[in-house]
């Protein structure tokens, strides 16, 4: 997409250089397929300008996600041995978050997604990454296992410069007030319409 | 995304299995953010399953893309050093499309997009790569520079198992109908439209 031109000019006392690096909240919502895809997308972008990049993925599955996994992983890797792009740090529910004492076998989900956002909260007040993906936290936000005023004031306020993605369907009005950036993905035709099942490569 | 069930089962005289390794034309389209995204963040997928995979950019910047370009390269190259993933082709117009001789200077754009579809369709019909991602390829086929008709059935009637991505705004309606998987990106809210402009890492 060709750079865009504001079509209005704010009256919050910034300079548009000011303005340019106010870091964003992203909402990539809808019922289409590209939500997650286009949030690693941005990942990829902020590796390559060397930000340190933090995924929280909060889904349970061994084979969701594993494609994108890896490669951040291995991007991750070659951080470390040659410096380039930026550090990746890749946090799973399910598999026991990684500063989580307790493995796999757990089964309160609720629990679980409740332990992911205060490591994101204590992250976010560390200004521990430039930018976190919180993947599928709409879920979480729906179903009660967290304080939505708690998610959306500390995104909100978050302290410096730190970006965030969070994806998932129906997101909560009250995130999409607070977010900077919010598009939704809209289902226009899906081979599963005619009876064809998930790809592997594609789908995950 | 869950790995959904088929709603219906056609009517095709396929198996499941043979049903799921159909290779899929996919299209990012709509006026919000992540259509290009979503599609690398497919190629992401598709280098780590160790597929071929090559990008044809139908825009002219230097700008754009290139931390998408620089990553998909990057990790062109380590499959080239270590046998990880798959090779990566990535073709630019404007700097000159890689097997053309012309450097840079032309501004027959027209040209050079249809120069570009020239070569898509030489690499579709020797099943040169397992994915192409055909970026912002939506604009020539509105703009009249490669002909609707031949686009179509040529992605449509391509041979073996290759995969593509098109993206760009305003797909147009033939290549929608013969797509497998469209999906629309849908603006709700954008940080323009309060007069923040592009920012570096994010938007490209």
């Amino acid at each position: 997409m060709p750079q865009g031109r504001p079509t209005t000019v704010p009256d919050d006392g910034l300079t548009t250089a000011q303005r340019r690096s106010l870091p964003l909240l992203m909402v990539h919502t809808g019922d289409g397929k590209g939500k997650s895809t286009a949030a690693f997308g941005v990942a990829l972008r902020a590796w390559n300008q060397g930000w340190d990049v933090g995924v929280f993925q909060f889904v349970k599955s061994a084979k969701w996600r594993i494609g994108e996994q890896t490669v951040l992983e291995r991007l991750g890797e070659l951080h470390e041995q040659t410096g380039e792009g930026g550090p990746v740090t890749w946090h799973k529910m399910g598999a026991g978050w990684s500063w989580s004492r307790k493995e796999g076998s757990t089964e309160d989900h609720a629990a679980d997604a409740a332990e992911g956002w205060a490591e994101v909260k204590r992250a976010i007040a560390e200004e521990r990454h430039d930018l976190y993906v919180l993947d599928e936290f709409t879920y979480p936000m729906e179903w009660g296992w967290v304080d939505v005023d708690d998610v959306v004031s500390t995104l909100r306020d978050r302290p410096g410069r730190q970006y965030v993605v969070v994806t998932g369907r129906r997101a909560h009005p009250a995130l999409v007030e607070a977010a900077d950036l919010v598009t939704e993905m809209t289902k226009v035709k899906h081979q599963m319409d005619r009876g064809q099942k998930g790809q592997r490569g594609i789908e995950w």
